[in-house]
């Protein structure tokens, strides 16, 4: 129950940065709902198709999907207010994407697959709605090039699979692997890591 | 068979929608139909990934595909014709896209998808190619921010999901949902309708 | 066994296209790796929900994830060195195209798809890398407007899917549709063979 209610909060951050993105690149009311919601639930999709789960939890689901929906509107109409909350929103999405890596990681071995394509498939949960987003507002995705997100989603999926395969079960597992992914990411963020880029001589 | 027919016409108008914006871009003859194509039946192959259909019937089936190719190069070389029926190929691509919503929506619920799932299939039935064009040419969807689009295809497929869950037979809840969705966009087209976008206080 | 070698060699050569055009981009050792991972086994990802095979092979399979991996990581490293090599690269991608078309369109026709979709995931599975590739990166795929790299992947399926209604053994047919994939392709290349673009009238 607790799991379901982070799940949801996890949802909500993501569509809030989805729709906010929207925002800033002036779409409509209707276009920053669509790319909150594809934010919000994108990556659950994604791991659904990969997993023959149809049709996707996400989309035949009121809560999952009036949450991504409820919370793109609230930032279309108040995202001046909101923008003062930069910060509680990316706790909430570490929070979000470390509870996708994990959840991801033990539906898909629930569902059969190996652990290697387990760890892949729960760090696509976690990262799938933000490439969505910036592939849909014509970015290249943020993740790939500024900031510290996936390295930590798939540390939190493969601490899953790990712990599983250890055999511990699977609130065990679920609890430790969003731990570890959202505390990563929240490091990542206040200490400001980076990856090195490529040498590139010119 | 009229329906079929009919969705064959749709097929056709949005291949011929994204095959202009591959001659606007430039692209070569290939380049064109590839856009072209995935316009015309990729709404309906994304469509069939969500419900488990495999594999998706636009690629298996010769009268979808051939449609879609077929106008792809219709438009490739005569589309400074083409350009003169601009008006009429906004009406066929607004019949189409009710069609798509409508047929969407049924066939998702014959698939055993719950009503919110069935809705949102169907809108994205209808609106999936016009997603993928825009992102292969490498453009912000149009109807994440200028066309009222999306809403006559969410509202179409609502409305054949309430009359299916209401008793009435198919194929009166496929004509009053293409009706409605079909009239809506027309009527957007015509009076310039178009959604309020964010109050950005710079 | 021969096959199987080749086609690590074909997904080594895609995630190195990859991974140089995300150092060409100056993302992160991350990003690097993302986007070569996919151009590597993207394809081959498409190809398995297009035809229901889940999860994919290629997440669940160590060699085929690694060999995207460590292709990658290799171009970050060592990627000046490596830009002296573009012209093997070139050769081996087309042979892994003219691969991933042939095995594609066998992998289809055995999950039973019908010849006209057995032929075009087999192109799907050849080129849906290089677009996953360029979307990524937010460019227009370069296929559609450049390169002569679709065609062949089409003819090398179309004549699998052939050879096997005319009652070939898949070993011959397997080998007879890489051969015209990539030979076409290397023809392609060195004679500069392109596409005719739309007469645009000013």
């Amino acid at each position: 129950m607790l799991l379901y209610i982070l799940e949801l909060v996890g949802i909500a951050a993501f569509a809030a940065s989805g729709a906010l993105v929207g925002v800033t690149k002036r779409l409509d009311i209707f276009g920053v709902c669509v790319v909150g919601v594809f934010t919000g639930i994108g990556g659950g999709i994604v791991r659904d198709l990969l997993l023959d789960i149809h049709p996707p939890t996400s989309l035949g689901s009121w809560p999952n999907f009036g949450t991504a929906l409820g919370t793109s509107l609230l930032v279309f109409f108040l995202h001046s207010a909101l923008s003062r909350l930069r910060r509680e929103i990316l706790v909430l999405d570490a929070v979000g994407m470390g509870l996708f890596a994990s959840t991801g990681a033990v539906i898909a071995l629930e569902h059969g697959a190996s652990p290697l394509a387990s760890c892949l498939i729960g760090g696509t949960a976690a990262i799938g709605g933000g490439i969505l987003r910036d592939v849909l507002v014509n970015e290249v995705p943020l993740l790939l090039h500024r900031d510290l997100y996936a390295i930590p989603a798939l540390l939190g999926s493969a601490l899953v699979v790990v712990s599983s395969e250890l055999g511990s079960g699977p609130n065990a597992a679920l609890i430790a692997g969003t731990a570890l992914a959202s505390v990563l990411r929240l490091l990542a963020l206040w200490r400001k890591w980076s990856l090195p880029g490529p040498r590139i001589v010119e």
